[in-house]
Protein backbone atom coordinates (compact mmCIF):
# COMPACT_ATOMS: atom_id res chain seq x y z
CA UNK A 1 0.00 0.00 0.00
CA UNK A 2 1.26 3.51 -0.85
CA UNK A 3 0.65 6.99 0.33
CA UNK A 4 -0.90 7.82 -2.91
CA UNK A 5 -3.90 5.78 -2.90
CA UNK A 6 -6.70 7.92 -3.42
CA UNK A 7 -9.87 5.30 -3.11
CA UNK A 8 -11.45 4.92 0.06
CA UNK A 9 -14.61 2.79 0.95
CA UNK A 10 -17.08 3.70 3.65
CA UNK A 11 -19.87 1.83 5.33
CA UNK A 12 -22.65 3.77 6.64
CA UNK A 13 -24.71 2.67 10.13
CA UNK A 14 -26.78 6.28 9.68
CA UNK A 15 -28.82 6.89 8.59
CA UNK A 16 -30.34 3.85 6.51
CA UNK A 17 -33.51 2.80 5.60
CA UNK A 18 -34.90 0.20 7.37
CA UNK A 19 -37.50 -2.54 5.78
CA UNK A 20 -40.48 -0.10 5.33
CA UNK A 21 -38.38 3.00 4.56
CA UNK A 22 -37.67 4.26 7.87
CA UNK A 23 -34.54 6.11 8.80
CA UNK A 24 -32.44 4.17 11.61
CA UNK A 25 -28.73 3.64 12.51
CA UNK A 26 -27.95 -0.35 12.33
CA UNK A 27 -25.76 -2.68 14.33
CA UNK A 28 -22.25 -3.07 13.58
CA UNK A 29 -21.50 -6.37 12.24
CA UNK A 30 -18.30 -8.55 12.60
CA UNK A 31 -18.44 -9.94 9.09
CA UNK A 32 -18.95 -6.71 7.37
CA UNK A 33 -16.07 -5.34 9.28
CA UNK A 34 -13.97 -7.83 7.99
CA UNK A 35 -15.02 -9.28 4.76
CA UNK A 36 -14.93 -5.27 3.20
CA UNK A 37 -11.49 -5.04 4.91
CA UNK A 38 -10.13 -8.08 2.99
CA UNK A 39 -11.52 -6.89 -0.23
CA UNK A 40 -10.14 -3.32 0.67
CA UNK A 41 -6.98 -4.62 1.30
CA UNK A 42 -6.98 -6.66 -1.77
CA UNK A 43 -7.72 -4.08 -4.76
CA UNK A 44 -5.30 -1.49 -2.83
CA UNK A 45 -8.02 0.79 -0.70
CA UNK A 46 -6.78 3.29 1.09
CA UNK A 47 -9.03 3.68 4.17
CA UNK A 48 -12.22 1.13 5.53
CA UNK A 49 -14.73 3.85 6.84
CA UNK A 50 -16.74 2.52 9.35
CA UNK A 51 -19.37 5.10 10.33
CA UNK A 52 -21.73 5.06 13.19
CA UNK A 53 -22.55 8.26 15.16
CA UNK A 54 -23.46 5.26 18.25
CA UNK A 55 -20.71 5.55 20.91
CA UNK A 56 -21.20 1.66 22.12
CA UNK A 57 -21.67 0.70 18.73
CA UNK A 58 -18.03 2.59 18.03
CA UNK A 59 -16.90 0.70 20.89
CA UNK A 60 -17.86 -2.72 19.76
CA UNK A 61 -16.20 -2.06 16.43
CA UNK A 62 -12.92 -0.71 17.97
CA UNK A 63 -13.06 -3.76 19.81
CA UNK A 64 -13.08 -6.27 17.01
CA UNK A 65 -11.03 -4.30 15.15
CA UNK A 66 -7.97 -4.05 18.26
CA UNK A 67 -8.59 -8.29 18.54
CA UNK A 68 -7.59 -8.25 15.11
CA UNK A 69 -5.22 -5.79 14.48
CA UNK A 70 -2.66 -5.43 18.06
CA UNK A 71 -4.35 -8.17 20.28
CA UNK A 72 -4.65 -12.40 19.73
CA UNK A 73 -6.14 -12.46 16.77
CA UNK A 74 -3.93 -10.30 14.80
CA UNK A 75 -0.67 -12.22 16.39
CA UNK A 76 -2.34 -15.71 15.11
CA UNK A 77 -3.24 -14.26 11.70
CA UNK A 78 -1.23 -11.50 10.41
CA UNK A 79 -3.26 -11.33 7.21
CA UNK A 80 -6.29 -10.26 9.15
CA UNK A 81 -4.33 -7.54 10.84
CA UNK A 82 -3.06 -6.82 7.76
CA UNK A 83 -6.91 -6.02 6.06
CA UNK A 84 -8.17 -4.93 9.21
CA UNK A 85 -5.37 -2.14 9.79
CA UNK A 86 -7.44 -0.28 7.01
CA UNK A 87 -10.69 0.22 9.35
CA UNK A 88 -10.75 3.57 10.77
CA UNK A 89 -14.16 4.25 13.03
CA UNK A 90 -15.81 7.99 12.59
CA UNK A 91 -19.04 9.74 13.57
CA UNK A 92 -20.51 10.79 10.22
CA UNK A 93 -19.58 10.81 6.84
CA UNK A 94 -18.68 15.24 6.89
CA UNK A 95 -15.82 13.28 9.12
CA UNK A 96 -15.18 10.70 5.78
CA UNK A 97 -15.03 13.53 3.54
CA UNK A 98 -13.19 16.00 6.05
CA UNK A 99 -10.38 14.02 6.55
CA UNK A 100 -10.10 12.51 2.93
CA UNK A 101 -9.39 16.78 1.95
CA UNK A 102 -7.01 17.09 4.74
CA UNK A 103 -5.31 14.00 3.60
CA UNK A 104 -5.37 14.47 -0.25
CA UNK A 105 -5.20 18.09 -0.53
CA UNK A 106 -8.56 18.32 -2.37
CA UNK A 107 -12.72 17.18 -2.12
CA UNK A 108 -12.85 13.28 -3.13
CA UNK A 109 -15.57 12.62 -5.49
CA UNK A 110 -17.95 10.60 -2.93
CA UNK A 111 -20.11 8.07 -4.83
CA UNK A 112 -23.17 6.31 -3.13
CA UNK A 113 -23.55 2.29 -4.49
CA UNK A 114 -27.47 1.24 -4.57
CA UNK A 115 -29.67 -1.73 -5.18
CA UNK A 116 -32.00 0.65 -6.83
CA UNK A 117 -31.25 2.58 -9.67
CA UNK A 118 -30.56 6.28 -8.79
CA UNK A 119 -29.86 9.79 -10.23
CA UNK A 120 -26.92 11.69 -11.41
CA UNK A 121 -25.37 7.99 -12.24
CA UNK A 122 -22.05 7.01 -13.59
CA UNK A 123 -19.92 3.98 -14.88
CA UNK A 124 -17.16 2.05 -13.40
CA UNK A 125 -15.50 3.07 -16.65
CA UNK A 126 -16.07 6.99 -15.10
CA UNK A 127 -14.68 6.49 -12.20
CA UNK A 128 -11.33 4.25 -12.98
CA UNK A 129 -11.04 7.44 -15.19
CA UNK A 130 -11.42 9.76 -12.33
CA UNK A 131 -9.29 7.49 -10.03
CA UNK A 132 -6.50 7.43 -12.89
CA UNK A 133 -6.61 11.34 -13.22
CA UNK A 134 -5.54 11.38 -9.53
CA UNK A 135 -9.23 12.36 -8.26
CA UNK A 136 -9.58 10.64 -4.90
CA UNK A 137 -12.71 8.75 -4.73
CA UNK A 138 -14.81 7.53 -1.61
CA UNK A 139 -17.18 4.91 -2.35
CA UNK A 140 -20.12 4.83 -0.01
CA UNK A 141 -22.35 1.38 0.85
CA UNK A 142 -25.49 1.78 3.15
CA UNK A 143 -25.77 -1.06 5.69
CA UNK A 144 -29.35 -2.53 6.67
CA UNK A 145 -32.53 -1.24 3.59
CA UNK A 146 -29.76 1.07 1.98
CA UNK A 147 -28.69 4.94 2.21
CA UNK A 148 -31.25 7.41 3.76
CA UNK A 149 -32.66 9.33 0.22
CA UNK A 150 -30.42 12.83 2.64
CA UNK A 151 -26.92 10.82 1.86
CA UNK A 152 -28.57 9.39 -2.13
CA UNK A 153 -28.93 13.53 -2.52
CA UNK A 154 -25.60 14.77 -0.90
CA UNK A 155 -23.30 12.31 -3.13
CA UNK A 156 -21.58 13.54 -6.64
CA UNK A 157 -22.65 10.68 -8.41
CA UNK A 158 -23.93 7.23 -8.11
CA UNK A 159 -22.96 3.76 -9.27
CA UNK A 160 -25.78 1.59 -11.01
CA UNK A 161 -27.40 -1.56 -9.29
CA UNK A 162 -25.41 -4.94 -9.41
CA UNK A 163 -27.48 -7.31 -11.67
CA UNK A 164 -27.27 -10.27 -13.36
CA UNK A 165 -29.47 -11.79 -15.70
CA UNK A 166 -32.88 -11.56 -14.13
CA UNK A 167 -34.83 -8.96 -11.64
CA UNK A 168 -33.38 -10.25 -8.30
CA UNK A 169 -30.78 -7.85 -6.73
CA UNK A 170 -30.79 -8.17 -2.98
CA UNK A 171 -26.83 -8.99 -2.89
CA UNK A 172 -25.41 -8.31 0.86
CA UNK A 173 -23.47 -5.52 1.22
CA UNK A 174 -20.23 -7.58 1.99
CA UNK A 175 -20.80 -8.97 -2.06
CA UNK A 176 -21.69 -5.54 -3.72
CA UNK A 177 -18.53 -4.04 -1.98
CA UNK A 178 -16.55 -6.90 -2.96
CA UNK A 179 -17.70 -6.46 -6.48
CA UNK A 180 -17.75 -2.89 -7.08
CA UNK A 181 -13.92 -3.17 -5.85
CA UNK A 182 -13.13 -6.02 -8.62
CA UNK A 183 -15.07 -3.77 -11.05
CA UNK A 184 -12.69 -0.74 -10.65
CA UNK A 185 -9.72 -3.00 -10.21
CA UNK A 186 -10.28 -3.94 -13.76
CA UNK A 187 -7.84 -6.51 -13.42
CA UNK A 188 -9.82 -9.18 -15.93
CA UNK A 189 -7.97 -9.49 -18.79
CA UNK A 190 -9.94 -12.83 -19.26
CA UNK A 191 -13.51 -12.04 -18.85
CA UNK A 192 -15.99 -12.06 -22.07
CA UNK A 193 -18.41 -9.39 -22.62
CA UNK A 194 -22.07 -10.30 -22.69
CA UNK A 195 -21.56 -14.35 -23.63
CA UNK A 196 -25.30 -15.46 -23.34
CA UNK A 197 -25.32 -18.54 -21.40
CA UNK A 198 -28.24 -18.07 -19.92
CA UNK A 199 -31.15 -18.81 -22.29
CA UNK B 1 -34.56 -18.78 -13.00
CA UNK B 2 -35.38 -20.96 -15.35
CA UNK B 3 -34.96 -25.06 -15.70
CA UNK B 4 -32.04 -25.04 -18.31
CA UNK B 5 -29.61 -23.41 -15.88
CA UNK B 6 -26.06 -25.15 -16.20
CA UNK B 7 -23.93 -22.51 -14.11
CA UNK B 8 -23.93 -24.53 -9.73
CA UNK B 9 -22.02 -23.16 -7.10
CA UNK B 10 -20.85 -25.94 -4.13
CA UNK B 11 -19.11 -24.87 -0.72
CA UNK B 12 -16.86 -27.36 0.16
CA UNK B 13 -16.46 -27.69 4.31
CA UNK B 14 -15.08 -31.36 4.17
CA UNK B 15 -12.17 -32.20 3.11
CA UNK B 16 -10.57 -28.29 3.39
CA UNK B 17 -7.50 -27.22 4.78
CA UNK B 18 -7.04 -25.82 8.40
CA UNK B 19 -4.22 -23.07 8.44
CA UNK B 20 -1.43 -25.66 9.49
CA UNK B 21 -2.38 -27.89 5.77
CA UNK B 22 -4.47 -30.45 7.97
CA UNK B 23 -7.53 -31.72 6.23
CA UNK B 24 -10.38 -30.95 8.83
CA UNK B 25 -14.07 -30.96 8.30
CA UNK B 26 -15.45 -26.99 8.83
CA UNK B 27 -18.69 -25.61 10.32
CA UNK B 28 -20.99 -24.24 8.66
CA UNK B 29 -22.12 -20.42 8.77
CA UNK B 30 -24.91 -18.72 8.48
CA UNK B 31 -23.87 -15.69 6.52
CA UNK B 32 -21.92 -18.47 3.90
CA UNK B 33 -25.04 -19.76 3.30
CA UNK B 34 -26.80 -16.11 2.95
CA UNK B 35 -24.02 -14.01 1.10
CA UNK B 36 -23.55 -17.04 -1.46
CA UNK B 37 -27.26 -17.66 -2.42
CA UNK B 38 -28.29 -14.14 -2.81
CA UNK B 39 -25.50 -13.91 -4.88
CA UNK B 40 -26.23 -17.26 -6.64
CA UNK B 41 -29.83 -15.94 -7.26
CA UNK B 42 -28.83 -12.83 -8.57
CA UNK B 43 -26.59 -14.10 -11.44
CA UNK B 44 -28.46 -17.22 -12.16
CA UNK B 45 -27.24 -20.00 -10.33
CA UNK B 46 -29.07 -23.39 -10.70
CA UNK B 47 -28.62 -24.69 -7.29
CA UNK B 48 -26.23 -23.32 -4.31
CA UNK B 49 -24.76 -27.19 -2.76
CA UNK B 50 -23.73 -26.98 0.63
CA UNK B 51 -21.67 -29.98 1.03
CA UNK B 52 -20.57 -31.41 4.53
CA UNK B 53 -20.77 -35.17 5.79
CA UNK B 54 -21.47 -34.36 9.13
CA UNK B 55 -25.06 -34.85 10.34
CA UNK B 56 -25.28 -31.98 12.85
CA UNK B 57 -23.70 -29.95 10.63
CA UNK B 58 -26.67 -31.15 7.99
CA UNK B 59 -29.25 -30.35 10.19
CA UNK B 60 -28.21 -26.69 11.42
CA UNK B 61 -27.76 -25.90 7.92
CA UNK B 62 -31.33 -27.16 7.09
CA UNK B 63 -33.11 -25.12 9.88
CA UNK B 64 -31.45 -22.27 8.81
CA UNK B 65 -32.72 -22.94 5.22
CA UNK B 66 -36.18 -23.51 6.36
CA UNK B 67 -36.58 -20.69 8.81
CA UNK B 68 -35.95 -18.41 5.68
CA UNK B 69 -37.63 -20.02 3.17
CA UNK B 70 -40.86 -22.35 4.44
CA UNK B 71 -39.98 -20.38 7.81
CA UNK B 72 -41.01 -17.06 9.70
CA UNK B 73 -38.00 -15.71 8.15
CA UNK B 74 -39.23 -16.48 4.74
CA UNK B 75 -42.53 -15.06 5.00
CA UNK B 76 -41.09 -11.50 6.16
CA UNK B 77 -38.47 -11.64 3.96
CA UNK B 78 -39.68 -13.10 0.44
CA UNK B 79 -36.91 -12.33 -1.20
CA UNK B 80 -34.22 -14.05 1.07
CA UNK B 81 -36.90 -17.08 0.74
CA UNK B 82 -36.05 -16.51 -3.06
CA UNK B 83 -32.59 -17.19 -2.48
CA UNK B 84 -32.31 -19.48 0.19
CA UNK B 85 -34.44 -21.87 -2.21
CA UNK B 86 -31.09 -21.92 -3.95
CA UNK B 87 -29.76 -24.50 -1.29
CA UNK B 88 -29.56 -27.67 -1.68
CA UNK B 89 -27.67 -29.83 1.43
CA UNK B 90 -25.97 -32.95 0.65
CA UNK B 91 -22.89 -35.45 1.56
CA UNK B 92 -20.01 -35.02 -0.79
CA UNK B 93 -19.08 -33.55 -4.28
CA UNK B 94 -19.67 -37.11 -5.60
CA UNK B 95 -23.26 -36.71 -4.98
CA UNK B 96 -23.33 -32.79 -6.68
CA UNK B 97 -21.53 -34.30 -9.75
CA UNK B 98 -23.95 -37.53 -9.81
CA UNK B 99 -27.14 -35.09 -9.42
CA UNK B 100 -26.07 -32.52 -11.94
CA UNK B 101 -25.16 -35.21 -14.34
CA UNK B 102 -28.40 -36.36 -14.01
CA UNK B 103 -30.64 -33.31 -14.41
CA UNK B 104 -28.34 -32.15 -17.15
CA UNK B 105 -28.07 -35.66 -19.23
CA UNK B 106 -23.81 -34.77 -18.83
CA UNK B 107 -21.79 -34.69 -16.65
CA UNK B 108 -20.82 -31.32 -15.33
CA UNK B 109 -17.14 -29.82 -15.95
CA UNK B 110 -15.81 -29.28 -12.39
CA UNK B 111 -13.97 -26.00 -11.51
CA UNK B 112 -12.06 -25.25 -8.39
CA UNK B 113 -11.31 -21.77 -7.41
CA UNK B 114 -8.15 -21.25 -5.05
CA UNK B 115 -6.43 -18.32 -3.30
CA UNK B 116 -3.13 -19.93 -5.11
CA UNK B 117 -2.23 -20.93 -8.65
CA UNK B 118 -3.28 -24.04 -9.56
CA UNK B 119 -2.67 -26.39 -12.39
CA UNK B 120 -4.98 -26.73 -14.98
CA UNK B 121 -5.65 -23.08 -15.03
CA UNK B 122 -8.23 -21.71 -17.00
CA UNK B 123 -9.88 -18.12 -17.65
CA UNK B 124 -13.38 -16.93 -16.99
CA UNK B 125 -13.52 -16.14 -20.31
CA UNK B 126 -13.40 -20.06 -20.94
CA UNK B 127 -15.62 -20.94 -18.40
CA UNK B 128 -18.16 -18.30 -20.39
CA UNK B 129 -17.40 -20.04 -23.44
CA UNK B 130 -18.74 -23.46 -22.07
CA UNK B 131 -21.51 -22.55 -20.72
CA UNK B 132 -22.92 -20.89 -23.75
CA UNK B 133 -22.09 -24.14 -25.95
CA UNK B 134 -24.07 -25.89 -22.95
CA UNK B 135 -21.38 -27.51 -21.11
CA UNK B 136 -23.03 -27.81 -17.26
CA UNK B 137 -20.65 -26.09 -15.02
CA UNK B 138 -19.79 -26.77 -11.04
CA UNK B 139 -18.18 -24.16 -9.59
CA UNK B 140 -16.20 -24.89 -6.51
CA UNK B 141 -15.36 -22.78 -3.40
CA UNK B 142 -13.63 -24.10 0.05
CA UNK B 143 -14.22 -22.91 3.08
CA UNK B 144 -11.58 -22.71 5.87
CA UNK B 145 -7.86 -22.39 4.47
CA UNK B 146 -8.86 -23.99 1.12
CA UNK B 147 -9.64 -27.41 -0.75
CA UNK B 148 -7.99 -29.89 0.04
CA UNK B 149 -5.05 -31.02 -2.67
CA UNK B 150 -7.61 -34.53 -3.25
CA UNK B 151 -10.51 -31.76 -4.58
CA UNK B 152 -7.69 -29.67 -6.40
CA UNK B 153 -6.26 -33.38 -8.34
CA UNK B 154 -10.00 -34.35 -9.30
CA UNK B 155 -11.64 -31.51 -10.81
CA UNK B 156 -11.47 -30.67 -14.04
CA UNK B 157 -9.81 -27.43 -14.19
CA UNK B 158 -9.04 -24.12 -11.46
CA UNK B 159 -9.85 -20.52 -11.79
CA UNK B 160 -6.72 -18.83 -10.94
CA UNK B 161 -6.73 -16.42 -8.11
CA UNK B 162 -8.61 -13.08 -7.61
CA UNK B 163 -5.69 -10.39 -7.12
CA UNK B 164 -5.38 -6.40 -7.08
CA UNK B 165 -2.78 -4.46 -7.67
CA UNK B 166 -0.44 -5.86 -4.76
CA UNK B 167 0.23 -8.98 -3.59
CA UNK B 168 -2.58 -10.13 -0.42
CA UNK B 169 -5.53 -12.00 -2.02
CA UNK B 170 -7.35 -13.22 1.61
CA UNK B 171 -10.82 -12.92 0.47
CA UNK B 172 -13.50 -14.13 1.88
CA UNK B 173 -15.27 -16.95 0.64
CA UNK B 174 -18.39 -14.57 0.35
CA UNK B 175 -16.63 -12.18 -1.66
CA UNK B 176 -14.54 -14.47 -3.73
CA UNK B 177 -17.99 -16.48 -5.02
CA UNK B 178 -19.49 -12.89 -5.01
CA UNK B 179 -16.39 -11.55 -7.79
CA UNK B 180 -16.83 -14.83 -9.58
CA UNK B 181 -20.10 -14.76 -10.30
CA UNK B 182 -20.07 -11.57 -11.28
CA UNK B 183 -17.23 -12.42 -13.75
CA UNK B 184 -18.95 -15.17 -15.36
CA UNK B 185 -21.92 -12.93 -15.85
CA UNK B 186 -20.00 -10.80 -18.17
CA UNK B 187 -22.41 -8.10 -17.36
CA UNK B 188 -19.96 -5.17 -17.33
CA UNK B 189 -19.94 -3.26 -20.63
CA UNK B 190 -18.72 0.05 -18.37
CA UNK B 191 -16.26 -1.45 -16.89
CA UNK B 192 -12.15 -0.48 -18.60
CA UNK B 193 -9.41 -3.09 -18.33
CA UNK B 194 -6.04 -2.32 -16.95
CA UNK B 195 -7.01 1.59 -16.16
CA UNK B 196 -4.01 2.41 -14.11
CA UNK B 197 -4.66 4.02 -11.22
CA UNK B 198 -2.54 2.34 -8.65
CA UNK B 199 0.73 3.81 -8.56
Amino acid sequence: MTADTRLDVALIHYPVLNRINEIIASAVTNLDLHDIARAGRTFGVGTYWVVTPDAQQQELAGQIVDHWTTGYGGSVNPDRANALSLVRICDDLDEVIAAMHESNGRQPMVIATSADRQGNSITCGNVQRELAQGTPVLLIFGTAWGLAPEVMQSVDATLPPINGPGDFNHLSVRSAASIFLDRLSGNREDVEKHVNWKE
